[in-house]
């Protein structure tokens, strides 16, 4: 990386051409955008998570977990507020041992003495062994792995824990585990048609999943939002590229018996200028009761989480609603995906 | 609890008709209300924090400590401020060798996106084994535990912290295992005279250790309080049903050569509505460093803290003053509570 | 201490007349202040952090640190900002398999119901076996000590992690431990001459670092400050009555040339009063990267962070560049601390 000036004229460049500096001895060592998994890549990690899950079952195998990484030290440095992701990155670190420090307010931060970023992560980095981030700033994440790959001496990886309207890569790596698992036995992802529902112009965990269901062979994407908040087309132009169908619409029940995964999300109004969202009716998008019976009997319901009232609570209780799995599936899958960058999995696969 | 139709009708029920509902295979579950524990599970319960306590005692003792639940985890979902009943639980959980999480501020939470209870905890219960929750809003807890149990698929034991000016049930479980201790060779907590001083309406630690009190035989009750916040009539109501002696006073020195034990509380004003508390002159009910002439060479003092002034510092150093044996209790009866939820009690019995 | 009416009258004794009283069977228990060290201590614990340093390389040696205190706890009590000292400490606790417990947040705590300091801090001791504390009042780490050793019947050691415009001795010890390694070679530290830039005044590094350069043999100081905020006549006056040499100079690059080491600090405008701050052209004070060329080659550049602009980025490269080392060293020598007040050190120079 030594070749941009400072990280501003870094950031500017296409995602493509900065994933290859966030690898190390050819693997990922640094987890930024969903673009940088090869399929390969993301099945592995399934392998992984379905691996640990499995040893996690018994008394002594979570006792083995706990000494996976019982050498390693993670920091989160969680200043966007957030509970699950926080909670399933920390509960994650935990199983497998590490001690974990978090910063989850700025005002405790060194930021108030006027340090620059680059000397806060580094600093972080003299302590820890792993950092998490989740920051207000688009870019923050990779800010902060660029500031450590190009001063530091101590390699420590950076995971985006979700920055701005832009990245949540492990949210798309849970959320593509889930379906995946969903579809295990049915063919697998290729060739499932995806609809995704809500605000998908500025949800950014519609925007990662959309990238990473792009791996997979004929998939086809139903975008249901309503117009002033429809996927954006930066999203679409990589989907035409790749010749990947898709459908734009606001009309969300008839989508519904063709879709073998409705993906769910709220309005994202944390994110409104001038209350653009009140504008909006979102009952439209939401999933009712009635609506079950006219999905597919193989088809699932996912959702990010948390939910206002998207999805009708008596929906909970139907097999296909897999949105309590999806989030434990977030636990199993970061454990995977730490575990993968300290290069131990093999461990988790050589336990008897 | 599939018949009541929502948490409100639930929780307007009798006390009495809840409490078999937190129970699982006989054993209590969930840990909301101060009368959900018999006498013989007091017991039980104290005989586990003596060996706890024992085994505490050498460093090969610590370790194996660690080892009891060094597959579990739990989180502390603490928004109504407390640093006590925090750093008891946590210790708690940490002798025990479980990991915690804690949130601490309900701004870093997600009601601020408008998740509903019910979702938010149910999500904690997708990474966690144990709940502990201190909540500024009177059945929290119980709402917390309700939803676990009606809805999640995974079982989450809850234990209330605090909620309100309701319940603090290991509150009153530390304070009669005090009690318990320093009665142990003059004949135990039966037949004993307990005055109870101060604002008595308010403070809910007073009323869960009433009600645990009452499990034993000839207990006397002396209320010495402010007339504007005497005890409340439910528990007056509940003593008169079990034929209890008790008497209502405002006269302290009185009260002192005839009582067993004095618990002294502070005034309650945070829960001031129109700065009532200051018509009130709480001196009447300090315990001045004179009186201890007065007090029987047995009785004991206790104080469920923080402390203003409610007891001279000069006090401390009598031997009759428990109450900082009181708070270090705190922490080895929550371990035993812990440790019996999860059924490992016998681990500690078995220890060499 | 029990001949001291009160904290306040204590707290007004010299330093040299307290410190007595913070050891106890012939060793420091609190730390508190930097002149508690003696040349010979100081030595001993640079000997133990070199040990854990060397130890902490292989995954097996990471295990063995964390088996040292695996059965004791600490509570870091930081209500004063800081990211740096509270993550060095945290991690320091971690290694050694010490859980932890954090108040970072003055108004989570009991303060706010009025109780103590001395009640607050013997209730932290009823639950940990280590209190670490950093407080914006000036003698707060002090009085915390103070209360332990007068009240508790609990031994708990107090580490005074910064307070106020006081002190910062475990600072201190990091700042000379990173100079007594890059001196290793060259002489040790005696005889050399140390640079001290920027605000002397209110800057409490530099101040507990003096104290603690004062125990080698013919050092020589350089102060270059603002006059405004020039060395304090405290320290002035202890280095004169030991008969160290020291100059008063606001020409930082005349003293380039003749340093051992320059030992930068930022300007610490939160402690201005009216602004004053803004009446200094700090920049005369920054290192600049053509001064490289000036610095000799065995001089070392150090800096207790955080940083603004004291000292160009570009000479982060530099191999005298030390204040990153500087930061990582504060971890091992807290370690090496910890370690040493619980008499354990000797189990790790024991470890094969």
């Amino acid at each position: 990386m030594q070749q941009y000036k400072g990280w501003d004229e870094f950031h500017s460049k296409p995602v493509e051409q900065k994933i290859p500096l966030f690898r190390k001895e050819g693997e990922i060592f640094d987890v930024l955008y969903a673009q940088q998994f090869t399929r390969a890549e993301l099945e592995y990690l399934f392998l992984i998570a379905d691996r640990i899950r499995n040893i996690s079952k018994t008394r002594n195998g979570m006792r083995f977990l706990g000494s996976l990484l019982d050498d390693k030290r993670a920091m989160l440095f969680f200043v966007q507020p957030s509970t699950r992701t926080f909670l399933s990155f920390q509960n994650a670190c935990h199983i497998l041992g590490m001690k974990t420090s978090e910063i989850r307010d700025a005002s405790t931060s060194s930021e108030v003495k006027g340090e620059s970023t680059e000397d806060m992560i580094r600093t972080f980095s003299s302590y820890v062994d792993l950092i998490i981030v989740r920051h207000y700033n688009e870019g923050f994440a990779e800010k902060a792995a660029w500031a450590l790959n190009t001063h530091a001496s101590r390699p420590v990886s950076v995971i985006n824990g979700g920055s701005g309207k832009d990245q949540h890569p492990t949210q798309a790596l849970l959320d593509i585990y889930t379906l995946e698992r969903a579809f295990r036995n049915i063919g697998g992802i290729n060739g499932k048609k995806i609809a995704m529902v809500g605000d998908l112009n500025r949800g950014r965990t519609v925007r990662s999943l959309c990238q990473l269901l792009s791996l997979y062979e004929d998939v086809e994407f139903f975008f249901v939002a309503p117009e002033k908040f429809a996927m954006r087309g930066d999203i679409l132009d990589a989907l035409k590229t790749k010749n990947i169908k898709y459908t734009l619409t606001e009309d969300f029940q008839s989508v519904i018996p063709k879709a073998d995964a409705i993906y769910s999300t709220r309005l994202q109004d944390e994110y409104d200028i001038e209350a653009e969202s009140n504008a909006i009716d979102y009952t439209h998008f939401y999933f009712k009761e009635e609506y079950l019976s006219m999905l597919g009997k193989n088809s699932v319901i996912l959702h990010p989480f948390p939910r206002r009232n998207e999805i009708a609570v008596a929906v909970d209780k139907d097999p296909r609603a897999l949105y309590w799995k999806q989030a434990r599936n977030g636990m199993w899958v970061r454990m995977a995906l730490i575990l993968k960058l300290f290069g131990r999995e093999n461990e988790a696969f050589n336990f008897a």
